[in-house]
């Protein structure tokens, strides 16, 4: 793992969905920028003292000489050093599970998309969230048809917590708005895409266009804090995207609504062992993670009973395991089969696009865009 | 009452609202189109002979020359007809409530519009919506500054009873998507500005722009039944806005969110009885019809008490109230107090507005257009 | 209307439920025991003055002499003394809805069903919440059969209202623990009543045998403001019954859940048009007030379409509906057909008897006592 | 591990929740009855070939004797065999967690209590949603005074998942109903004492006497599928308990309620990271796993960011991080602190009473019986 250590939120989540099923172990890393903190937290986190590394180049540099080397390298640093990080490690023939957005920027991302095909190295962008069983069950029942032909579908990813306005001067969010950290876009490419990505990886349609309406309600914001997107999917679906970091009150802001010709679906994360399932003339009725007649890839995903919540950790989870199966189906010279669903660098790639994209329609009125 | 006969859905909910509190009766009618049927029809809803007329011309020539004339005529004929009827009973000085959307055409709203003005006729249309208390609860939080500064609306009318795609053959469901009998909008104009209305009632706040994606989704539709609105306030707050007639399983698909710098309020029509109020860095708190501590006009639209369910037929005697209210006012020559809070003709005129805004931005793919 | 007047809550949702759907007019009435306030109320409440009458004696002579006599007489009053306006209403002839709880008393009880079938008059007592359409739907389904035998039902009326201690001394709250003005039961007779009889009502059986738990949890109170009850019902369902007037934050405290040996169905007065239904090994469904596919008894209680939500005053409607038609029975010689479903003297006279054996039960420390 | 193998639902949660936070490693086990089984079942979970045993003696003399001693060894075997496993294990000096339902005898708990205490042990028993932060969070605002004297605690475990009358058949199932393998009781002993657990353990007090009522639902079986407890506990505080089997369509049938003097709180395990709490005479709030403003206890037990979604193995994962506080407190010779919030063997006595007392109290009908 690089980057991730004490102070860092998503790098428990890491660790622990790495770990749940018992598939890796954290056996090496440089979770911290500064060398000192990096080793001593390593340690803190249970690394041994000589894979307890001070900078990923160092940890990159020795992991490569190793017989027992890492089965998959977990970048979670700060977005603009991505790039960077990911193309050495793919250089040096690793797997990697990158966090989102991918890269600031397409070109970067096509090049390691391309280094990534050239390496064959089993490659991930962490859209966790597509690790839930009931969203890998929504796709299902979109792939298989029961929704008929997707007409419209309703994404969102809205919160509050960057609602207060003298936020400006709070470090963990002021990055969010500055340029230079965060890039050409902060809501959007924090938030937003998330919901985004689900909302395609459902109905299995990349985006092909987009307009956007971007604003920055918080004073002395240079990126948007909240933004709506419209958008055409490639196979004509229509998509609807909210998203927002000034919606107070809304804790569990992510939301996916499916509208197909036969039937629609609802998916909400505050509730992510249900999906809402409303056939065409029909009541709704309510689909529970872990309960019979669900798609077998909504089965897989599940550890306990139906009735009992599982949470983000374990679709997180679910994401390491499809990894581990591609990891494992590449020593073997095998094809991996549906452990295909996990979001992989060309979904990375499709969202640094979109982002892109979306930037350029808003700063023309809502021009639409062509990603 | 014109219109609403024993076929039609809103004449009833007319009916029942207007009576609920003992203020009005149902005194005369022309409530059908074909004569026989209209005065069969008044006679079986319970109209004296006299009064149970066939065509609304022949009701305004008995009616007007009545001593015991009508406080309030209630047009709920089909769209086209609204502006010539209204009109008519404007220039014999009755008081008019007009069923939403008030007319097709901007010309023909700004003239109602004026005559109103110069006649000192009480006149509503009815965006009956706005007659629930917690919305006008949140209307007094907003108007009494506890939400701070708005920065975004977000409003919804989603449902999915235009969904099957051979609806176009079902005459309840093809005229709303003939653009000679609907005008130049289907699901905005028929669901979707009963939304806008109600965020704009809200905040306090008219619609200066608008751009609009509209789509139609079921084949054959000349008119949208999906449409996406983003919006910009007079006073600045952002509005966003998705109106559908083909979001199957969506029964309830009213909402209206309003996050401001200080907190942020949800409402939806499926628990019109709550408020859910989200204040900066605390936690959400559900605000209950009938609990003390609303704002007055919150707490004089109330009949039964806290935790019993009031529903759409009380929140539309609730603007049968307040046109009582202003009526009496009237006759008494004071000045109606609060009972301003109806949605006048002006309201109508803002939403005849905003759909040919609407419109025209959705037809120069999405460009910003005033309204 | 005997009672009911203007500090009345009850009184208002008689009169607009009653009136709702124009079958009934208010008529006459005497409206409070302070005969000035009650002529006077009377009158403000929209009475002739003839018959704005100060005291139920009064308008009972009056009333009976009448040629257009009323046709229906609502007893209103405080509880304990219901039984003597009641018979006397009903020894001149007059239909009589009266509130619950029917009497103190199963001696007075018996009196009255005995009276009414003697003078074959049209009688009820108003357990208000089982006119809901959704209460209805599901008292059909069991009819049907959809349930199979029905195990088990789970019935809560609990909510907060008189939690704060020191309400002892609100009059509006202290007369509800004082034996004299309420009988031997306070949360049982007032809230817990109603939940019983419309779990009765829906699984069509009547109570066997009781054992009940009451306790007093505020200090002062001489009767129970939290009771549990088992129950045994006359088919071998077994109930379960929650009345709290002490569970703070409980607004809604009503809901009946039906567990049978093919599904299980749940109702919530807080979202009183759904009902949930869940078919053995298969997924729960929400069934709509207003869809299509419901039970005619339901489609026949609705006022506006699915989605749009009806309340508290609407359910009352449909037993005034009811009345009605038993009255328009009665009349023409008839017997009432499906009209019966509103609940007469016979249910008053049961809950009064459970009431009573729920009392000697907690007496007897829980032992099991026949109704 | 003893017990929990391929075939168990409860061994994956153990394993999972023991290593998530890496405090424990799965290093040995005898996790099926069958010895062939168990060795094979042990390696293919990853343990080293030889610690995988072929039985739970085997495991404990080999055990007993390495330096490398187990930490804790979990015990989640048949219930008829949880007394003679723990005491062996205790009694070689182990730390031992126990599944539940703790024996199936009191004397049994009782000798285990007191060996537990002699070999100054760390021993719990897996009452594991007590591990839920939101649930410690209502233990702790009870604690500190937030609720005042509390009144009324209302618990449910009731699920539908042995509701089919034919799965007499079923094995998993018919075993739960014989007397010989589940003891005297069967839904309260599986799912009831979870929710009595909870409630006692939020509330601080102990069960002082119970009245039961049992049935037996679906044909053939002997013992209750749904039962009824009423409850005093030690301090005063009322408690209504319902367990049922057959409660079709409860997915997530756990809840608990607590009504104190100064307000009511309330939590579902379907939305585990929320909790209602509702001061008295205010507004409900919704409290918010990892939000600011919780008592430490709560915040202690959060891996993820507010509005993120923590499920069940989170809530394990909480008793054995608090085991190892004990254990790690017990190695260094100082005495766990707050560590101590787990439900040791003392709860697990403490239920194995109640279940006697609430069988003693159903056969009489009822009868009061103290635990």
């Amino acid at each position: 793992m690089v980057g991730g250590g004490l102070g860092s939120q998503v790098g428990v989540a890491h660790r622990v969905a790495a770990c749940m099923d018992g598939l890796f172990e954290f056996s090496a890393g440089a979770v911290d920028v500064d060398p000192v903190k990096s080793r001593a937290d390593g340690i803190g986190l249970g690394l041994p003292e000589d894979r307890a590394y001070g900078a990923w180049r160092e940890m990159l540099d020795a992991e490569r000489q190793r017989s027992d080397r890492l089965d998959l390298v977990t970048v979670a640093t700060p977005n603009v050093t991505h790039f960077e990080i990911v193309r050495a490690f793919l250089d040096a023939g690793f797997n990697v599970l990158c966090e989102k957005p991918f890269t600031l920027d397409v070109g970067e991302a096509e090049e390691l998309v391309r280094l990534a095909r050239e390496k064959k190295s089993v490659c991930g962008v962490n859209f966790g969230f597509s690790g839930y069983p009931m969203v890998r069950q929504a796709r299902a029942m979109s792939k298989a048809g029961e929704l008929g032909r997707v007409r419209v579908v309703v994404m969102e990813f809205a919160h509050g917590f960057h609602a207060r306005a003298d936020d400006a001067d709070n470090p963990r969010i002021r990055w969010r708005y500055d340029p230079k950290q965060a890039g050409k876009s902060a809501v959007l490419a924090d938030a937003g895409i998330h919901a985004l990505h689900m909302g395609g990886y459902i109905i299995g349609q990349s985006v092909a266009e987009v307009s956007a309406d971007f604003v920055s309600c918080a004073p002395g914001r240079l990126l948007e804090d909240d933004a709506a997107l419209q958008i055409r999917f490639a196979d004509g679906a229509v998509g609807r995207l909210w998203a927002s970091a000034i919606a107070v009150g809304q804790m569990h802001g992510l939301s996916i609504r499916v509208f197909g010709e036969k039937g629609g679906l609802r998916w909400h994360q505050e509730e992510p062992n249900q999906i809402i399932w409303s056939p065409l003339d029909e009541p709704s009725r309510t689909l529970e993670r872990g309960a019979s007649g669900l798609h077998p890839i909504a089965a897989r995903g599940s550890r306990i009973p139906v009735g009992h919540p599982e949470g983000m950790l374990e679709a997180f989870a679910n994401i390491y395991g499809d990894l581990h199966g591609a990891i494992a189906a590449a020593h073997s010279g095998r094809r991996a089969g549906a452990a295909e669903d996990f979001p992989g660098f060309d979904a990375g790639l499709e969202m640094v696009k979109v982002v892109q994209a979306a930037t350029t329609s808003s700063k023309n009125r809502g021009q639409w865009t062509p990603v």
